[in-house]
């Protein structure tokens, strides 16, 4: 019988003796390869944690004391140890989410899998078990080191340095990338610790602290406690932490269970903020991974677990189109230029990267920073193109608002990922973009359809130079093209009435609506129009490429039909629908708009198509909605 | 003549002999503390960047060169010496802004007073230099230390610190107080600092980077010029700064011109990013403002310029009754805790903070941390009052939504000086929360019109326990009491047709007209009423304290009127209005609903009325467009 086997809480973890946690680790290795390569998931953040959250299991006790994941896509070992070992259906509807989720376990706290939050999560979790006189209780944080760049870690540590009370542990997960390699001085900085901790710097630190003001009682002590222990384990000096006044322990093999071990109950015992730097491999134990500098490994698809190769490759045909076409238009205009924050291959831009290295900025996990560094290229003469998920423009609304719109910046956002994403669960839908930008002065906004209206609407975006223009695309396959019957004001028609087929012998007056379909729902827009007209109604299908701001050609399509039905995969409230509806009564058009898209509600993780079906989006949903709308309208 | 009279442009500012540039500091000094004494402003900011913006613009050649100042309100001096010195209408309309102004001048870039913005900027303009081949041109950005506890800028400090070839020039305007005194371990860190530099460290230093491997013969340079210029200008050890890889000149004392403009000098001949590290103090040369620690002379109303005390006090009525009612609140609640983002005594906290300093804490400038912390406290018990500005919030729009609404938290926040801002321009005006809130699932948003509405909605919103709740209030006098002649379904009445003077003589039936003016909206919806009773009009008025989800209350009144005007102080796309039409159209009420409130457009600065006026929020308009509307319906 396997040792995971007998794993069904955190208590079973720590009676394992050391050489029975070692052998636990190389067991969950084992099953994560195997499971991860079927289902898909996030293989290679979860390898390089195993032995880091065995020893916090073995020293800490969840959930009286709290963990934290960053990101939490690497919280697969806690869950095999926290009594969910049924990863059959990880991801999927019903299944364990990729993430920790509250509904799963109460050894879950925090489901959201935006970077640099865990610090933030720590401190306030620390700071108020102080209030409330908890002092036995314990928060251990787990940030990577591309989450440290982050401005919120910063903001974190800034607080947590303050602080001498709280019994916070931070675990810093250093495997030298985030997503990609990890950029900046910090980066730079946590690498020449790596490299050259030592006797030198150690005695060189001793001699200063020593001689240091203040507390230096304690300061002595962990020198001295630090010399006897060997330079295994050593209390380094780590200038940046120290500066702060944080505590620092290590660098610590993470993959040595026992040392992770020692650290962390030297940290346990130190009563106040620490700082735990564990080196680790992402990817750890499993060839393909470690040996993948392009992170295509960070989360896979089903993989073939011996050569790590997708068994069914993904079809990433939105990004794959940006990346083709930003190309071309480097080529022809020098001032654009390139951001990404850490995901430079995830967004497309590798081969811009390529093409153009010196045009081409990484800024880290930092989508504040690439919004206003984007309005400075902008007013020093470039064109910014920043290319980043849909879900984590949301860090950055004060700065599209602030910086870009407010100073007339032309700088360009491409968001990858609109839409429902689906598996990723709750945090990664990006539904939230349109509704969020609409507010924008200036800003305008494109949802194309198909590569055409990609390819151009990145054309005509990097045009702008005096606002910001957003583009915006799905996960998941590019559609066939949809080419355009008609164009009314530049606002694509799909379908018109004239496409259907005559119905003679009806004396009765057919309804018109108007059905618009911008981006992904064009083709639910399209389905919806084929379904109605088989029940004799006049549809007009419309799909705007820009809709923000609102088109007047679809206010006044709107006045010449008898309801118009909009449909977005984005918030309906306050979406473009809302925007059309508010429009036309502005402009004294009666006729009804109804904005049909996702609920502001948090989506449960599961494939796009079922989410599109659990939310009323599939072409059937809509036709339905159409005819009901249809028999009230009739009844007034 | 005086010396200032004839400065036109920097050029006049180089010219000058070193002795007339001490002169020509002691002038603005005087006519600073004169002239805004008599228009209100940013007095003490000001005051403590005079020497140092006088020696920027004899190092540097602005615009060719670009400076770009954090915050904004501090670039007075910068304005006097780019050809702009008449003050008399500052911060009114048609006067100068308070802030850099790219319509007032070519020398101003940046004018976004949201905080730790400028190194971003900075890091983006030195790129774009870098990447079109401009190496003649520097940036300058200055920075204070306060704004570097910002996330922002530390991000931007990552990416600066990658870079060997970029001519960016960072000024650490360093007071040791932001706002309030800066809170956090960099500012312990640069406090020690501040106390600590002198032979020791320096040669300790010194040490250090000759032996480092990487770049000795630049560092053996600058140490041994450190060393010839003697220790009044030295190269000191910044660990943090240092270990991230950035070039650090200092402390230099802020208030001596000419050392500034040496350790200036040096920064530009280094041809890479450099931080200047000033000293200076906050109000210097005027004594109350020196002396002044709560920082009411931060930014001032008039004032008295001798005793510094207020001429018109400014009646802060909203925020008062939040000071009160949040400490009645605390006596009550023992779980109830208070977060401010460096503005502890503008918001209103400063009382709550003296009965209850263990539960009250100053986060920095840092809004997100601000909101996840909050999460994190509600997580582990506790319910945090996060009380920021309006439009500070937009900071921390991820947070509220994926830490805050995801998890379920109770977390309170209060936002001061929502809807229209006036003076401070537009970067101030809080007219983004309510349409960038409402897509946030499960908030609750209370926009109190009075005193005892703010009340009972704090005491409301403490209640909620999962989910964030918003009390949204503007600046400026508290309205007199405003009480409801009726409430249907929670929602108040203000007044009802029955109240208006019977007109039986009139025959025609009497349009309904529901008028919805929530918080200080209230006010010109009751006076629109007055005046459209008096045209024959049957009005209600209805004051929803909460918005946010929209009250089914309001949705059925809307059916029981001929026509719905609502009018908010806040972005009429996306709003609360805007909310109730979609939800009237959902549940089948016919009812027009027109939805008056702010342009989707940044505002300029004037007074709170005449911006009121500019956009047609005051009660005469609402009750012409109420008339146009009813004209309009009438021929349909």
């Amino acid at each position: 019988m396997s040792l995971l086997g007998t794993i069904t809480s955190p208590e079973d973890v720590q009676r394992l003796t050391p050489g029975q946690a070692r052998e636990l680790a190389a067991e969950i290795r084992a099953f994560l390869v195997d499971s991860v390569s079927r289902t898909g998931g996030h293989l290679g953040p979860n390898l390089g944690v195993v032995e880091l959250t065995i020893a916090m299991h073995r020293v800490f006790s969840s959930p009286t004391d709290t963990f934290v994941f960053d990101t939490g896509h690497q919280s697969y070992v806690h869950k095999l140890l926290t009594g969910r070992q049924d990863f059959s259906a990880l991801r999927k509807q019903g299944g364990l989410s990729g993430y920790p989720s509250r509904a799963e376990s109460e050894h879950d706290v925090v489901e959201n899998s935006h970077a640099s939050t865990a610090l933030s999560w720590g401190d306030g979790i620390a700071k108020a078990n102080v209030v409330r006189g908890l002092t036995d209780r314990h928060v251990v944080a787990v940030i990577g080191d591309g989450a440290l760049t982050g401005g919120m870690a910063w903001e974190a540590l800034n607080n947590i340095a303050e602080s001498q009370d709280r019994r916070l542990v931070i675990v810093v997960n250093d495997n030298g990338r985030s997503y990609s390699p990890t950029i900046g001085g910090l980066a730079h900085h946590l690498s020449t610790l790596r490299t050259t901790h030592g006797y030198e710097s150690f005695l060189q630190w001793g001699k200063r602290t020593l001689n240091r003001s203040g507390a230096p009682g304690r300061f002595a002590y962990e020198w001295l406690h630090g010399l006897k222990k060997g330079l295994k384990d050593v209390v380094a000096p780590q200038g940046m932490f120290e500066d702060l006044g944080i505590k620092y322990v290590g660098p610590v093999d993470g993959h040595d269970v026992e040392a992770m071990e020692h650290a962390l109950r030297r940290a346990k015992a130190y009563g106040a903020p620490v700082i735990v730097h564990a080196i680790t491999e992402k990817g750890r134990g499993y060839t393909p991974a470690e040996q993948d500098v392009a992170d295509r490994f960070h989360a896979v698809g089903k993989i073939h677990p011996e050569t790590g190769l997708p068994v069914a490759p993904s079809r990433f045909g939105w990004t794959g189109v940006f990346a083709d076409e930003i190309v071309q238009i480097g080529r022809r205009r020098t001032d654009v230029v390139a951001i990404t924050a850490a995901m430079l291959e995830p967004v497309g831009l590798k081969p811009f990267a390529q093409a153009f290295p010196e045009r081409t900025f990484d800024v880290g996990i930092a989508e504040q920073h690439a919004a206003t560094s984007a309005a400075g290229m902008a007013f020093a003469g470039l064109h910014p193109v920043v290319a980043v998920y849909a879900t984590f423009l949301n860090r950055a609304f004060d700065q599209v608002l602030m910086d870009v719109a407010l100073h007339k910046a032309g700088v360009t956002f491409v968001l990858d990922r609109a839409g429902i994403t689906g598996d990723d669960g709750a945090s990664h839908n990006g539904m939230w973009d349109m509704a969020m930008l609409r507010v924008v002065p200036g800003l305008r906004l494109a949802a194309p359809r198909d590569e055409a209206t990609l390819r151009t609407a990145l054309r005509e975006a990097v045009d702008v130079d005096d606002a910001p223009t957003v583009v915006r695309y799905p996960k998941g396959a590019l559609s066939d093209p949809l080419p355009a019957v008609d164009t009314v004001d530049g606002v694509d028609l799909l379908a018109v009435p004239g496409d259907a087929p005559a119905a003679a012998q009806d004396a009765a007056p057919r309804a018109r609506v108007l059905l618009v379909g911008p981006g992904s729902m064009a083709r639910v827009a399209l389905g919806a129009a084929e379904s109605l007209t088989a029940h004799g109604v006049d549809v007009t299908v419309a799909s705007p490429t820009w809709v923000l701001p609102m088109p007047s050609a679809l206010v006044k399509l709107a006045g010449e039909h008898d309801l118009v039905v909009s449909v977005e995969d984005g918030v309906a409230d306050g979406g473009v629908g809302a925007l059309l509806a508010q429009r036309s009564l502005e402009a004294g058009v009666r006729t009804p708009v109804h904005a049909l898209g996702l609920p502001a509600q948090f989506l449960d993780h599961a494939t796009r198509d079922q989410v599109a079906a659990t939310y009323r989006l599939t072409a059937a949903d809509v036709a339905r909605d159409v005819l009901d709308a249809l028999a009230t309208l009739a009844h007034d």
